[in-house]
């Protein structure tokens, strides 16, 4: 085993202990009528106690274990540290999920070196529901029972399962995204909505195929990338780029290569 | 205690073993690459093993424990019985959900009385939640652990959290329907898509407050009146009047009498 691949059992055994010090934090709000903040003034974007307490408990962890390591989260802003790594935290992504009462929020964590990805986590507490991506492999924990993650290993588009957050035109989706998201829809089989993150979890074992979101900050997106990858699927913008590259925070998930380029030639955005 | 709440009693322990026995049929093969089968031709409306066989396994218990009774579910149509009684059952509700592995899908199991509602129960076996209306109080169990099932008790349509299918138009809502829904839910402050009947059990322990569907059949229907009733809440079609008073199959569920005048008067659509 080589040196880095030790240091990278050693922070996935330590990103399972922040998902479940998350958890005790999150769990004992969901359906406790929550106090939400209107953090965002007149646009409506809830963040819970449960948000900023996960965090909190997040954030004095990885301080504690990794005091050179730069730090990012949804809700307090960046650490930066000596280090190559960044640990880069969503505490609860899909607070609308959670203020409904729907078991699809989830507590992202992810850890990149030097900028590329090296772990990703994708946890859901009410479900006990945890997946981890790290080193090319994905794996799917249910209840303590671990199974390999892999993606359905779909090419055809005509027979893809796809999800987005909201498909309404001009509340999540805007101008050529709009129009995109409705061509790449009207080509698949199913669409599903309103799953945020736990989507990628599902394509990462087999039961979606395509997931489509913009506007994601990096928070949202940093853990996902492992998850799915290490499943056999790909993650790029809406344009086949890698996720980032531009200011618009799209990201394309696919359960195969195949299905990724016929969905970028489907959205057929300019790059 | 009356004869008819004895009854009640009676049935609705034999509506919990119902749902438990089909959890039988349905949990393992949820995310196990379940065979879904066309039924409706061109049209897409998947169907799986899971939903044959709940429906086999409810329809053979009511049978051999009520003979006499009507029986109608969504697989094998309708058997009638020169009792009172008729059991209506979706053994799976939610089958694109179920398709796309999220817990959303539930087994529904009505009994009505001379055509009026006598209980109902919603069933989501992953996430062990259980929602059962009879004589109008509602109960919501989650791993053995039962509660009383309250609405929300909102009465501003402002704060209002809402929920429909598919928002999509001419997609599931079409015309005059698809207009009235964008108008309340503009109205409201989120909303959330594809829960199915889920989101009823949601309104029914305040989690949601709103939720407005179309094109509903008695066996999407009939079992989410005595839950969302027992709860608190309302029920109509989306002009204010009974559900299953027209061809339409609207359902319009909110979480006090205030919120349903509201969301009635924003719909406002010719009764």
């Amino acid at each position: 085993m080589s040196s880095a691949s030790e240091d990278h059992k050693q922070f996935a055994d330590f990103a399972r202990r922040l998902a479940e010090a998350a958890r005790r934090e999150t769990l004992p709000r969901f359906r406790a009528g929550a106090a939400v903040v209107n953090k965002a003034g007149a646009e409506f974007d809830p963040v819970t106690d449960a948000d900023r307490e996960a965090e909190r408990v997040i954030a004095d962890m990885v301080a504690r274990a990794y005091p050179d390591h730069s730090f990012i989260g949804e809700e307090f802003g960046e650490r930066i540290g000596a280090a190559p790594f960044r640990w880069i935290v969503d505490p609860v992504d899909g607070t609308r999920a959670f203020v409904c009462g729907a078991a699809t929020w989830t507590t992202l964590v992810a850890l990149e070196r030097d900028g590329a990805p090296v772990l990703g986590i994708i946890d859901q507490p009410y479900t006990d529901e945890y997946w981890i991506g790290v080193d090319g492999d994905a794996q799917f924990t249910r209840a303590g029972k671990t199974i390999e993650a892999r993606t359905s290993g779909l090419a055809d588009i005509s027979k893809a399962r796809i999800s987005t957050t909201d498909p309404r035109t001009d509340i999540y989706l805007k101008g050529e995204e709009a129009d995109a998201f409705a061509r790449l829809a009207a080509a698949t089989r199913i669409a599903r909505f309103s799953l945020d993150a736990y989507a990628y979890g599902l394509l990462a074992i087999g039961e979606l195929d395509i997931v489509a979101e913009t506007s994601l900050q990096v928070y949202d997106y940093a853990a996902l990338r492992p998850v799915v990858e290490g499943a056999g699927g790909v993650v790029s913008n809406w344009r086949g780029d890698p996720v980032g590259t531009d200011d618009r925070g799209e990201v394309l998930a696919a359960a195969t290569p195949e299905l990724h380029r016929a969905a970028v030639e489907i959205l057929s955005l300019r790059r």
